[in-house]
Parts: C-alpha cells; sequence; structure tokens
C-alpha cells in the first residue's frame, strides 16, 4: 500500500505516474534528433519525489539518453532539482514550482535553473542549464535551454509526454 | 531480450543484479543506526552502469535514505560515480575499480573519492565523502566516509550485502 503523499510535496503531485511521448533536440554542435521519451515520478512518503527518465531513437529504438534525479520543495513555492547523468555529470537546479488558472484549466509550472553543475574529468563541459515543466491535466510538456562546450544558453530539448 | 554489457564496463560485471543486506551508520553529530539495504545496478548496453538504493529501518521499515547515480569506467582500471540525494545533494566521486585475485578468490575492488560536492541552497554541508566497495561472489561490502557539517572526514557507513 502507498503511503500518503508527504504535504511538503504537495504541490508536486500533478507530476506523479508514468509519461511517455515525442521529444526533440538540437544544439549548434550536433544534428537535429527526435527521440521517445519516458518519465517516472514517485514517493515513498518522505519530502521529495524520485524521477527516472529515458530516451529512446524513433527509427531503431536504440536507447540515447537518460537521467535520474531527486525534486524538493523546500518553502511554498520553490522547487529544486539535484540530476546524475551517465554522462558523467550532476545538475543542481533552484526555481519555482506555481499552479496558474486560466477559467477551467489548471496548469502546475515548473521553472528551474542550474545553480551548480559539478562533471567528472572526462565528461563534456556543461555550464549552465534551464528547464521548464508545464503539466495540465495528464499531458506534460517541458523545453531545456543548456550552456556547453563553448555555446551560450541556447535552447536544447522540448518534449510532449502524456500520463498512462 | 537484454542486450550485452558493454565492454567498457565489464569490469563492474561482478555488481550486476539486486543486492539487499543490513548496514549500520554513524557520525559524530548523531544517534548511531542500523538499516535495511537494497540495492540495483542495471544496465542497457550502453557504456554505463545505473545504480539505485533505498534503505529502511530494521524496526519499523520506514524508509531512510536513498540515492541513485551512474557508474562509469572512463578508462581501465578507472571508475566514476555520479551520484544524486534525495537531501539535494549531488557527488561525483573517482577513483579505481581493479580486480583482487587471492588464491581461488576474486574480489572487485572499487575505491572512489568525491572530486566535486554540489548542493542545493537549502541543503547540509558536504564537504568531501569517500567510498570502498569490494564485490566477493554474491557479496558486496562497502564503506563510507564523509566530512560534513563541521566534521572532519570520518567512518559514516558500513554494511554487507548479498545478491539475489
Amino acid at each position: 500500500m502507498s503511503p500518503p503523499l508527504h504535504p511538503a510535496v504537495a504541490i508536486l503531485a500533478p507530476l506523479l505516474g508514468t509519461w511517455s511521448g515525442r521529444g526533440a533536440g538540437e544544439y549548434p554542435t550536433i544534428d537535429s534528433f527526435e527521440y521517445e521519451e519516458t518519465i517516472s515520478f514517485g514517493h515513498v512518503g518522505k519530502p521529495f519525489l524520485a524521477y527516472r527518465q529515458t530516451t529512446k531513437a524513433t527509427d531503431d529504438e536504440r536507447p540515447l539518453h537518460a537521467e535520474t534525479a531527486y525534486w524538493r520543495v523546500p518553502d511554498h513555492g520553490l522547487a529544486e532539482l539535484v540530476v546524475a547523468h551517465p554522462t558523467g555529470i550532476t545538475e543542481v537546479l533552484e526555481g519555482f514550482a506555481a499552479p496558474n488558472s486560466a477559467g477551467d484549466t489548471d496548469t502546475l509550472i515548473i521553472d528551474v535553473r542550474s545553480t551548480a553543475i559539478a562533471a567528472t574529468s572526462t565528461a563534456k563541459d556543461v555550464t549552465r542549464t534551464e528547464r521548464t515543466f508545464e503539466v495540465t491535466g495528464d499531458v506534460l510538456r517541458y523545453t531545456v535551454r543548456m550552456a556547453a562546450v563553448g555555446q551560450p544558453l541556447t535552447h536544447h530539448l522540448s518534449a510532449t509526454l502524456h500520463r498512462g
């Protein structure tokens, strides 16, 4: 039996579950690409959500990226993410999580920016990242911007996923 | 069907699977404690292992710590870990992975030290960590040393787990 969601992360409840969909990536130093993605958000009754993500190629389903993270709400309206990447990079992102109501539609918006990026000595140079998430019902959209390998902060990823 | 293990991480093959067992923790600033632990190491055919860990209390099984990480082998004999903690901390650890044969017994020894620790603004102050893993057959032992909250590098955790 699942424990109740910890009240500290109640604002993140719309994220819970497993999501799948498609995304597109681009960056000045690489060819643009498309991917299929699965994301899951779970909890154990403690004040954080556990997040896992994998992507695969839309053509031959070979595994592409993966990442794993925890999401925290240190105070009302704030959000923190700590992320590990198999590319040898970790990200600490901080920002806000806010519900936004327009007519009958409730949307949760999460906007976070890197406050620290640390990497192994063999990893690529990533200097800054920003992520925006929007959850409306069973639709999750996100975008990722990144400054890396000498490039300024540039749009990198966008995806639309559905719950279930 | 599982893809074959990527040759770059072949030396880490003894880690693959799910492990469970007991550990003990201590630190100058807290009461000593015991825990039950489950660790899993998996792969998708790419040059890293995905690692997940959870611990729970030995008395009432309440969830205690969790962490998630990727393990890499950037070059022969070397090991890298990137770890995210729900406490808002990320660790980058680098060191070595080496088989050690004594008589009929093969042991894989992995010894890594933090080269970077990054955290959210609300996390506790962790300044340095070291981890040692030893895998002999279906037995995994590890120890963790940590410098945090003003304390010097001090023994923090030790556990013995069994595969299966």
